[in-house]
Protein backbone atom coordinates (compact mmCIF):
# COMPACT_ATOMS: atom_id res chain seq x y z
CA UNK A 1 0.00 0.00 0.00
CA UNK A 2 2.73 2.46 0.32
CA UNK A 3 3.21 3.34 -3.30
CA UNK A 4 -0.49 4.31 -2.93
CA UNK A 5 0.60 7.01 -0.42
CA UNK A 6 3.28 8.85 -2.35
CA UNK A 7 0.46 8.71 -5.41
CA UNK A 8 -2.09 10.01 -3.26
CA UNK A 9 0.34 12.71 -1.45
CA UNK A 10 1.46 13.63 -5.06
CA UNK A 11 -1.93 14.00 -6.27
CA UNK A 12 -3.87 15.05 -3.80
CA UNK A 13 -0.98 17.98 -3.76
CA UNK A 14 -1.52 18.72 -7.20
CA UNK A 15 -4.94 18.86 -7.27
CA UNK A 16 -5.76 21.15 -4.72
CA UNK A 17 -5.36 24.51 -6.05
CA UNK A 18 -4.49 26.15 -2.85
CA UNK A 19 -2.16 23.17 -0.82
CA UNK A 20 -1.05 25.51 2.23
CA UNK A 21 -5.02 26.29 2.81
CA UNK A 22 -5.81 22.49 2.64
CA UNK A 23 -3.24 21.19 4.03
CA UNK A 24 -4.75 19.75 6.76
CA UNK A 25 -8.01 18.30 5.93
CA UNK A 26 -5.83 16.22 3.10
CA UNK A 27 -3.65 15.59 5.57
CA UNK A 28 -6.31 13.49 7.36
CA UNK A 29 -7.51 12.59 4.51
CA UNK A 30 -5.02 10.87 3.42
CA UNK A 31 -4.23 9.06 6.85
CA UNK A 32 -7.96 7.90 6.48
CA UNK A 33 -6.94 6.30 3.10
CA UNK A 34 -4.01 4.80 3.95
CA UNK A 35 -5.29 3.28 7.36
CA UNK A 36 -9.04 1.92 6.23
CA UNK A 37 -7.22 0.83 2.51
CA UNK A 38 -5.29 -2.05 4.21
CA UNK A 39 -7.59 -2.32 6.97
CA UNK A 40 -10.38 -3.58 4.80
CA UNK A 41 -8.70 -5.83 3.06
CA UNK A 42 -6.26 -7.34 5.16
CA UNK A 43 -8.26 -8.72 7.72
CA UNK A 44 -11.24 -8.99 5.45
CA UNK A 45 -9.56 -11.57 3.74
CA UNK A 46 -7.80 -13.26 6.62
CA UNK A 47 -11.06 -13.96 8.16
CA UNK A 48 -12.49 -14.99 4.79
CA UNK A 49 -9.66 -17.55 4.52
CA UNK A 50 -9.90 -19.02 7.89
CA UNK A 51 -13.93 -19.46 7.25
CA UNK A 52 -12.76 -22.03 4.81
CA UNK A 53 -10.39 -23.78 6.58
CA UNK A 54 -11.24 -24.24 10.71
CA UNK A 55 -14.09 -26.05 10.38
CA UNK A 56 -18.10 -25.34 11.55
CA UNK A 57 -16.87 -24.39 15.33
CA UNK A 58 -14.06 -22.41 14.29
CA UNK A 59 -16.01 -18.94 14.32
CA UNK A 60 -14.24 -18.06 17.52
CA UNK A 61 -10.91 -18.72 16.10
CA UNK A 62 -11.88 -16.27 13.46
CA UNK A 63 -12.84 -13.60 15.82
CA UNK A 64 -9.95 -13.80 18.08
CA UNK A 65 -7.40 -13.93 14.74
CA UNK A 66 -9.25 -10.86 13.04
CA UNK A 67 -8.77 -9.21 16.61
CA UNK A 68 -5.16 -9.69 16.95
CA UNK A 69 -4.18 -9.15 12.99
CA UNK A 70 -6.40 -5.61 13.68
CA UNK A 71 -4.07 -4.74 16.71
CA UNK A 72 -0.99 -5.60 15.12
CA UNK A 73 -1.60 -4.29 12.25
CA UNK A 74 -2.86 -1.22 13.59
CA UNK A 75 0.48 -0.60 15.76
CA UNK A 76 2.45 -1.66 12.52
CA UNK A 77 1.13 1.01 10.24
CA UNK A 78 0.34 3.29 13.30
CA UNK A 79 3.92 3.25 15.13
CA UNK A 80 5.18 3.18 12.12
CA UNK A 81 3.99 5.94 10.64
CA UNK A 82 5.17 7.91 14.13
CA UNK A 83 8.53 6.89 13.40
CA UNK A 84 9.19 7.12 10.24
CA UNK A 85 7.76 11.01 10.60
CA UNK A 86 10.46 11.42 13.58
CA UNK A 87 12.95 10.07 11.24
CA UNK A 88 11.51 12.55 8.71
CA UNK A 89 12.20 15.49 11.11
CA UNK A 90 15.77 14.49 11.99
CA UNK A 91 16.76 14.23 8.76
CA UNK A 92 15.51 17.35 7.80
CA UNK A 93 17.07 19.14 10.55
CA UNK A 94 20.32 16.92 10.03
CA UNK A 95 19.66 18.19 6.59
CA UNK A 96 19.09 22.09 7.38
CA UNK A 97 22.46 22.21 9.64
CA UNK A 98 24.31 20.77 7.02
CA UNK A 99 23.16 23.50 4.67
CA UNK A 100 23.81 26.71 6.93
CA UNK A 101 27.33 25.07 7.39
CA UNK A 102 27.55 24.49 3.53
CA UNK A 103 26.60 28.46 2.35
CA UNK A 104 28.89 29.71 5.11
CA UNK A 105 32.16 27.63 4.49
CA UNK A 106 31.78 25.36 1.17
CA UNK A 107 29.99 28.47 -0.59
CA UNK A 108 31.81 28.09 -4.00
CA UNK A 109 30.55 24.51 -4.13
CA UNK A 110 26.79 25.85 -3.35
CA UNK A 111 27.03 28.66 -5.35
CA UNK A 112 27.60 25.74 -8.73
CA UNK A 113 24.68 23.62 -7.52
CA UNK A 114 22.53 26.49 -7.68
CA UNK A 115 24.01 27.55 -10.87
CA UNK A 116 23.08 23.82 -11.78
CA UNK A 117 19.90 24.15 -11.11
CA UNK A 118 18.70 26.95 -12.94
CA UNK A 119 21.07 25.35 -15.94
CA UNK A 120 19.18 22.28 -15.49
CA UNK A 121 15.95 24.02 -15.82
CA UNK A 122 17.05 25.66 -18.98
CA UNK A 123 18.30 29.24 -18.23
CA UNK A 124 20.97 30.94 -20.27
CA UNK A 125 24.73 31.52 -18.56
CA UNK A 126 24.10 34.51 -18.37
CA UNK A 127 20.81 34.13 -16.10
CA UNK A 128 22.50 31.45 -14.25
CA UNK A 129 25.07 33.39 -13.11
CA UNK A 130 22.72 36.79 -12.14
CA UNK A 131 20.01 34.58 -10.67
CA UNK A 132 22.37 32.67 -8.31
CA UNK A 133 23.40 35.96 -7.09
CA UNK A 134 20.54 37.35 -6.54
CA UNK A 135 19.71 34.41 -4.35
CA UNK A 136 22.53 33.72 -2.45
CA UNK A 137 22.72 37.69 -1.10
CA UNK A 138 19.35 36.08 1.31
CA UNK A 139 21.27 33.60 3.64
CA UNK A 140 18.23 32.01 4.73
CA UNK A 141 15.86 32.25 1.68
CA UNK A 142 19.11 30.44 0.18
CA UNK A 143 19.33 27.46 2.23
CA UNK A 144 14.89 27.44 1.59
CA UNK A 145 15.72 27.31 -1.74
CA UNK A 146 18.78 24.06 -1.56
CA UNK A 147 16.43 22.47 0.66
CA UNK A 148 13.80 22.56 -1.19
CA UNK A 149 14.64 22.27 -4.98
CA UNK A 150 18.41 21.00 -4.43
CA UNK A 151 17.36 18.08 -2.08
CA UNK A 152 13.38 17.87 -2.54
CA UNK A 153 13.01 18.07 1.23
CA UNK A 154 9.39 20.60 2.89
CA UNK A 155 9.62 20.89 6.39
CA UNK A 156 8.08 18.72 8.17
CA UNK A 157 5.18 19.64 10.77
CA UNK A 158 6.45 19.18 14.19
CA UNK A 159 3.34 17.82 15.32
CA UNK A 160 2.16 15.55 12.11
CA UNK A 161 3.93 12.23 13.30
CA UNK A 162 1.89 11.89 16.45
CA UNK A 163 -1.52 13.17 14.42
CA UNK A 164 -0.81 10.85 11.80
CA UNK A 165 0.39 7.60 13.59
CA UNK A 166 -3.48 8.16 15.79
CA UNK A 167 -5.64 8.80 12.24
CA UNK A 168 -3.84 5.95 10.61
CA UNK A 169 -4.48 3.29 13.26
CA UNK A 170 -7.77 3.94 14.16
CA UNK A 171 -9.07 3.93 10.19
CA UNK A 172 -7.25 0.75 10.41
CA UNK A 173 -9.40 -0.40 13.06
CA UNK A 174 -12.28 1.22 11.90
CA UNK A 175 -12.18 -0.62 8.45
CA UNK A 176 -11.11 -3.89 9.90
CA UNK A 177 -14.10 -3.85 12.38
CA UNK A 178 -15.89 -4.05 9.34
CA UNK A 179 -15.62 -6.98 8.18
CA UNK A 180 -15.12 -8.97 11.17
CA UNK A 181 -17.96 -7.95 13.04
CA UNK A 182 -20.64 -10.54 11.25
CA UNK A 183 -18.90 -13.24 12.42
CA UNK A 184 -19.34 -11.66 16.11
CA UNK A 185 -23.20 -12.47 15.78
CA UNK A 186 -23.50 -15.99 13.85
CA UNK A 187 -22.56 -19.26 15.04
CA UNK A 188 -21.08 -20.95 11.52
CA UNK A 189 -18.18 -19.51 10.26
CA UNK A 190 -19.31 -19.85 6.54
CA UNK A 191 -22.98 -17.31 7.20
CA UNK A 192 -20.15 -15.04 8.76
CA UNK A 193 -18.10 -15.23 5.33
CA UNK A 194 -21.25 -14.33 3.59
CA UNK A 195 -22.41 -11.24 5.37
CA UNK A 196 -18.71 -10.64 5.65
CA UNK A 197 -18.09 -10.71 1.71
CA UNK A 198 -21.42 -8.94 0.87
CA UNK A 199 -20.61 -6.05 3.30
CA UNK A 200 -17.09 -5.53 2.97
CA UNK A 201 -16.91 -5.23 -0.92
CA UNK A 202 -19.87 -2.89 -0.80
CA UNK A 203 -17.75 -0.58 1.55
CA UNK A 204 -14.47 -1.19 -0.67
CA UNK A 205 -16.76 -0.12 -3.76
CA UNK A 206 -17.81 2.76 -1.40
CA UNK A 207 -14.46 3.61 0.13
CA UNK A 208 -13.09 3.28 -3.49
CA UNK A 209 -14.84 5.86 -4.97
CA UNK A 210 -14.52 8.51 -2.18
CA UNK A 211 -10.62 7.78 -2.55
CA UNK A 212 -10.85 8.57 -6.36
CA UNK A 213 -12.69 11.62 -6.21
CA UNK A 214 -10.04 12.91 -3.67
CA UNK A 215 -7.22 11.88 -5.98
CA UNK A 216 -8.86 12.89 -8.90
CA UNK A 217 -8.88 10.11 -10.92
CA UNK A 218 -12.38 8.32 -12.68
CA UNK A 219 -14.44 7.48 -9.78
CA UNK A 220 -15.98 3.86 -11.30
CA UNK A 221 -12.90 2.58 -12.44
CA UNK A 222 -11.01 3.50 -9.18
CA UNK A 223 -13.96 2.07 -6.85
CA UNK A 224 -14.13 -0.98 -8.88
CA UNK A 225 -10.23 -1.66 -8.38
CA UNK A 226 -10.22 -1.13 -5.30
CA UNK A 227 -13.08 -3.65 -4.67
CA UNK A 228 -10.81 -6.12 -7.15
CA UNK A 229 -7.91 -6.01 -4.98
CA UNK A 230 -9.56 -7.06 -1.38
CA UNK A 231 -11.85 -9.67 -3.58
CA UNK A 232 -8.69 -10.86 -5.21
CA UNK A 233 -6.96 -11.30 -1.04
CA UNK A 234 -9.73 -12.92 0.18
CA UNK A 235 -10.08 -15.35 -2.84
CA UNK A 236 -6.25 -16.12 -2.68
CA UNK A 237 -6.55 -16.28 1.12
CA UNK A 238 -9.31 -18.53 1.58
CA UNK A 239 -7.84 -20.94 -1.25
CA UNK A 240 -4.75 -21.03 -0.03
CA UNK A 241 -5.42 -22.05 3.79
CA UNK A 242 -8.15 -24.58 2.08
CA UNK A 243 -4.74 -26.31 0.78
CA UNK A 244 -3.34 -25.96 3.85
CA UNK A 245 -6.31 -27.60 6.09
CA UNK A 246 -5.65 -30.89 4.74
CA UNK B 1 4.00 1.95 7.23
CA UNK B 2 3.05 4.02 4.13
CA UNK B 3 3.88 7.19 5.95
CA UNK B 4 7.94 5.68 5.87
CA UNK B 5 7.97 5.34 2.14
CA UNK B 6 7.63 8.56 1.36
CA UNK B 7 10.23 9.55 3.99
CA UNK B 8 12.38 6.24 2.81
CA UNK B 9 11.85 7.52 -0.90
CA UNK B 10 12.71 11.45 0.08
CA UNK B 11 15.51 9.88 2.18
CA UNK B 12 16.92 7.65 -0.54
CA UNK B 13 16.51 10.76 -3.27
CA UNK B 14 18.71 12.72 -1.27
CA UNK B 15 20.99 10.41 0.38
CA UNK B 16 22.47 8.96 -3.07
CA UNK B 17 24.86 11.45 -5.09
CA UNK B 18 23.80 10.54 -8.39
CA UNK B 19 20.29 9.46 -8.04
CA UNK B 20 20.21 8.82 -11.71
CA UNK B 21 22.37 5.81 -11.61
CA UNK B 22 21.55 4.37 -8.77
CA UNK B 23 17.85 4.73 -9.21
CA UNK B 24 17.30 1.32 -9.77
CA UNK B 25 19.01 -0.36 -7.08
CA UNK B 26 17.40 1.93 -4.74
CA UNK B 27 13.80 1.79 -5.88
CA UNK B 28 14.54 -2.31 -5.29
CA UNK B 29 15.72 -1.52 -2.22
CA UNK B 30 13.01 0.75 -1.16
CA UNK B 31 10.43 -2.30 -2.21
CA UNK B 32 11.98 -4.92 -0.05
CA UNK B 33 11.98 -2.56 2.91
CA UNK B 34 8.21 -1.90 2.04
CA UNK B 35 7.42 -5.11 2.03
CA UNK B 36 9.32 -6.69 4.54
CA UNK B 37 9.14 -4.06 7.38
CA UNK B 38 5.02 -5.18 7.15
CA UNK B 39 5.88 -9.01 6.34
CA UNK B 40 8.41 -9.20 9.76
CA UNK B 41 6.12 -7.54 11.92
CA UNK B 42 2.04 -8.33 11.26
CA UNK B 43 2.10 -12.03 10.85
CA UNK B 44 4.69 -11.93 13.47
CA UNK B 45 2.09 -10.44 15.23
CA UNK B 46 -0.62 -12.34 14.45
CA UNK B 47 0.67 -15.91 15.55
CA UNK B 48 1.86 -14.67 18.81
CA UNK B 49 -1.68 -13.34 19.12
CA UNK B 50 -3.07 -16.59 18.39
CA UNK B 51 -0.34 -18.76 20.21
CA UNK B 52 -1.81 -17.18 23.75
CA UNK B 53 -5.40 -17.80 22.67
CA UNK B 54 -5.93 -21.19 20.73
CA UNK B 55 -4.82 -23.67 23.64
CA UNK B 56 -2.09 -26.52 23.66
CA UNK B 57 -3.37 -28.15 19.88
CA UNK B 58 -3.73 -25.18 18.23
CA UNK B 59 -0.47 -24.77 16.22
CA UNK B 60 -2.12 -25.73 12.51
CA UNK B 61 -4.49 -22.84 13.82
CA UNK B 62 -1.65 -20.71 13.82
CA UNK B 63 -0.15 -22.01 10.65
CA UNK B 64 -3.38 -21.26 8.46
CA UNK B 65 -3.46 -17.97 9.66
CA UNK B 66 -0.45 -16.95 9.17
CA UNK B 67 -0.58 -18.55 5.76
CA UNK B 68 -3.77 -16.95 4.92
CA UNK B 69 -2.59 -13.38 6.71
CA UNK B 70 1.02 -13.64 4.74
CA UNK B 71 -1.33 -14.44 1.32
CA UNK B 72 -3.86 -11.33 2.47
CA UNK B 73 -1.32 -8.97 2.90
CA UNK B 74 1.03 -9.50 0.39
CA UNK B 75 -1.80 -9.23 -2.21
CA UNK B 76 -2.96 -5.88 -0.29
CA UNK B 77 0.35 -4.27 -0.30
CA UNK B 78 1.56 -5.38 -3.89
CA UNK B 79 -1.28 -5.26 -6.16
CA UNK B 80 -2.12 -2.25 -4.09
CA UNK B 81 1.62 -0.80 -5.28
CA UNK B 82 0.56 -1.92 -8.78
CA UNK B 83 -2.69 0.06 -9.08
CA UNK B 84 -1.26 2.60 -7.49
CA UNK B 85 1.38 3.09 -9.86
CA UNK B 86 -0.74 2.78 -12.87
CA UNK B 87 -2.83 5.54 -11.36
CA UNK B 88 -0.07 7.67 -10.86
CA UNK B 89 1.21 7.05 -14.72
CA UNK B 90 -2.34 8.29 -15.95
CA UNK B 91 -2.64 11.58 -13.22
CA UNK B 92 1.36 12.31 -14.93
CA UNK B 93 -0.07 11.79 -18.68
CA UNK B 94 -3.51 13.45 -17.84
CA UNK B 95 -1.45 16.28 -16.00
CA UNK B 96 1.14 16.31 -18.88
CA UNK B 97 -1.42 17.06 -21.53
CA UNK B 98 -2.73 19.53 -19.67
CA UNK B 99 0.00 21.37 -19.12
CA UNK B 100 0.92 21.40 -23.02
CA UNK B 101 -2.87 22.80 -23.85
CA UNK B 102 -2.00 25.17 -21.40
CA UNK B 103 1.43 26.54 -22.96
CA UNK B 104 -0.84 26.78 -26.10
CA UNK B 105 -4.17 28.14 -25.20
CA UNK B 106 -3.41 29.88 -21.99
CA UNK B 107 -0.10 31.34 -22.28
CA UNK B 108 -0.29 34.52 -20.11
CA UNK B 109 -1.87 32.26 -17.06
CA UNK B 110 1.35 30.03 -17.30
CA UNK B 111 3.68 33.07 -17.66
CA UNK B 112 2.05 34.27 -14.34
CA UNK B 113 2.41 30.89 -12.67
CA UNK B 114 6.12 30.57 -13.66
CA UNK B 115 7.12 34.15 -12.86
CA UNK B 116 5.55 33.16 -9.53
CA UNK B 117 7.93 30.29 -9.40
CA UNK B 118 10.69 32.50 -9.61
CA UNK B 119 9.43 35.28 -7.32
CA UNK B 120 8.66 32.61 -4.68
CA UNK B 121 12.56 31.63 -4.57
CA UNK B 122 13.29 35.03 -4.73
CA UNK B 123 14.10 36.43 -7.63
CA UNK B 124 13.86 40.60 -8.22
CA UNK B 125 11.00 41.58 -11.03
CA UNK B 126 13.64 42.13 -13.43
CA UNK B 127 14.79 38.40 -13.42
CA UNK B 128 11.61 36.91 -12.98
CA UNK B 129 10.95 38.16 -16.55
CA UNK B 130 14.14 37.24 -18.26
CA UNK B 131 13.98 33.63 -16.94
CA UNK B 132 10.61 33.14 -17.51
CA UNK B 133 10.96 34.50 -20.96
CA UNK B 134 13.74 31.91 -21.60
CA UNK B 135 12.46 29.11 -20.52
CA UNK B 136 8.92 29.57 -22.37
CA UNK B 137 11.31 29.77 -25.63
CA UNK B 138 11.34 26.17 -25.31
CA UNK B 139 7.80 24.45 -25.13
CA UNK B 140 9.03 21.21 -23.81
CA UNK B 141 11.46 22.84 -21.72
CA UNK B 142 8.95 24.54 -20.61
CA UNK B 143 6.07 21.94 -19.85
CA UNK B 144 8.97 19.81 -18.13
CA UNK B 145 9.86 22.59 -16.02
CA UNK B 146 5.89 23.34 -15.10
CA UNK B 147 5.20 19.18 -14.42
CA UNK B 148 8.51 19.14 -12.17
CA UNK B 149 8.57 22.38 -10.03
CA UNK B 150 4.82 23.68 -10.30
CA UNK B 151 2.83 20.09 -10.35
CA UNK B 152 6.16 18.53 -8.44
CA UNK B 153 5.35 15.46 -10.23
CA UNK B 154 8.33 13.09 -11.44
CA UNK B 155 7.74 11.39 -15.16
CA UNK B 156 7.21 7.56 -13.64
CA UNK B 157 8.88 4.59 -15.26
CA UNK B 158 5.73 2.42 -17.68
CA UNK B 159 7.82 -0.46 -16.04
CA UNK B 160 7.59 0.45 -12.60
CA UNK B 161 4.18 -0.66 -11.31
CA UNK B 162 4.87 -4.01 -12.24
CA UNK B 163 8.03 -4.59 -11.00
CA UNK B 164 7.28 -2.51 -7.17
CA UNK B 165 4.45 -5.43 -7.22
CA UNK B 166 6.23 -8.18 -7.13
CA UNK B 167 9.10 -6.87 -5.12
CA UNK B 168 6.77 -5.75 -2.37
CA UNK B 169 4.76 -8.75 -2.36
CA UNK B 170 7.70 -11.36 -2.77
CA UNK B 171 9.35 -9.56 0.26
CA UNK B 172 6.35 -9.32 2.78
CA UNK B 173 5.55 -13.33 1.68
CA UNK B 174 9.51 -13.40 2.56
CA UNK B 175 9.34 -11.46 5.64
CA UNK B 176 6.27 -13.21 6.84
CA UNK B 177 7.60 -16.25 6.68
CA UNK B 178 10.59 -15.98 8.94
CA UNK B 179 8.01 -15.39 12.17
CA UNK B 180 5.77 -18.22 10.99
CA UNK B 181 8.58 -20.80 10.14
CA UNK B 182 8.92 -22.03 13.80
CA UNK B 183 5.52 -23.20 13.78
CA UNK B 184 5.97 -25.77 11.15
CA UNK B 185 8.01 -27.19 13.24
CA UNK B 186 6.48 -27.85 16.74
CA UNK B 187 3.69 -29.26 18.19
CA UNK B 188 2.98 -26.45 20.87
CA UNK B 189 2.09 -23.59 19.97
CA UNK B 190 4.47 -21.96 23.14
CA UNK B 191 7.16 -23.53 21.73
CA UNK B 192 6.72 -22.21 18.47
CA UNK B 193 6.27 -18.68 19.48
CA UNK B 194 9.31 -18.46 22.03
CA UNK B 195 11.45 -19.87 18.69
CA UNK B 196 9.58 -16.99 16.66
CA UNK B 197 10.35 -14.21 19.20
CA UNK B 198 14.02 -14.90 19.38
CA UNK B 199 14.15 -15.19 15.43
CA UNK B 200 12.31 -12.55 14.34
CA UNK B 201 13.22 -9.82 16.77
CA UNK B 202 16.95 -10.80 16.07
CA UNK B 203 15.73 -10.25 12.44
CA UNK B 204 14.12 -7.04 12.88
CA UNK B 205 16.77 -5.36 14.49
CA UNK B 206 19.15 -6.69 11.48
CA UNK B 207 16.78 -5.43 9.10
CA UNK B 208 16.53 -2.21 11.03
CA UNK B 209 19.92 -1.67 10.83
CA UNK B 210 20.25 -2.08 6.96
CA UNK B 211 16.99 0.57 6.57
CA UNK B 212 18.64 2.53 8.93
CA UNK B 213 21.87 2.45 6.98
CA UNK B 214 20.49 3.24 3.64
CA UNK B 215 18.23 5.80 4.68
CA UNK B 216 20.15 7.62 6.70
CA UNK B 217 20.14 7.84 9.91
CA UNK B 218 21.42 5.91 13.04
CA UNK B 219 21.73 2.83 12.44
CA UNK B 220 21.44 1.59 16.42
CA UNK B 221 18.48 3.79 17.30
CA UNK B 222 16.88 2.80 13.96
CA UNK B 223 17.49 -1.02 14.54
CA UNK B 224 16.63 -0.68 18.02
CA UNK B 225 13.08 1.46 16.79
CA UNK B 226 12.38 -1.07 14.63
CA UNK B 227 12.82 -3.85 16.79
CA UNK B 228 10.41 -1.96 19.36
CA UNK B 229 7.32 -1.94 17.19
CA UNK B 230 7.46 -5.33 15.75
CA UNK B 231 7.59 -6.12 20.09
CA UNK B 232 4.79 -3.70 20.77
CA UNK B 233 2.49 -5.27 17.78
CA UNK B 234 3.23 -8.90 19.21
CA UNK B 235 2.74 -7.72 22.60
CA UNK B 236 -0.72 -5.87 21.82
CA UNK B 237 -1.86 -8.96 20.18
CA UNK B 238 -0.89 -11.56 22.67
CA UNK B 239 -2.84 -9.27 25.09
CA UNK B 240 -5.58 -8.26 23.17
CA UNK B 241 -6.28 -11.82 21.59
CA UNK B 242 -5.59 -13.28 25.55
CA UNK B 243 -8.89 -11.10 26.65
CA UNK B 244 -10.54 -12.09 23.61
CA UNK B 245 -10.00 -15.94 24.64
CA UNK B 246 -12.05 -16.45 27.66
Amino acid sequence: MDQSVIDNQKLMDTHLHHPEEHLKSSDVLRDIVIGMSDGLTVPFALAAGLSGAVGPDGTHIIVIAGIAEICAGSIAMGLGGYLAGKTEQDHYETELKREFYEVDHLRHKEIEETKEFFSNIGLSEDLQDKATDEIAKDKKQWVDFMMKYELGLDKPDPKRATKSALNIGISYIVGGLIPLSPYFFVSHPVDGLKISVLVTLLCLFIFGWFKSRITGVNVWGGAFRVTLIGAAAAAAAFGVAKLFES
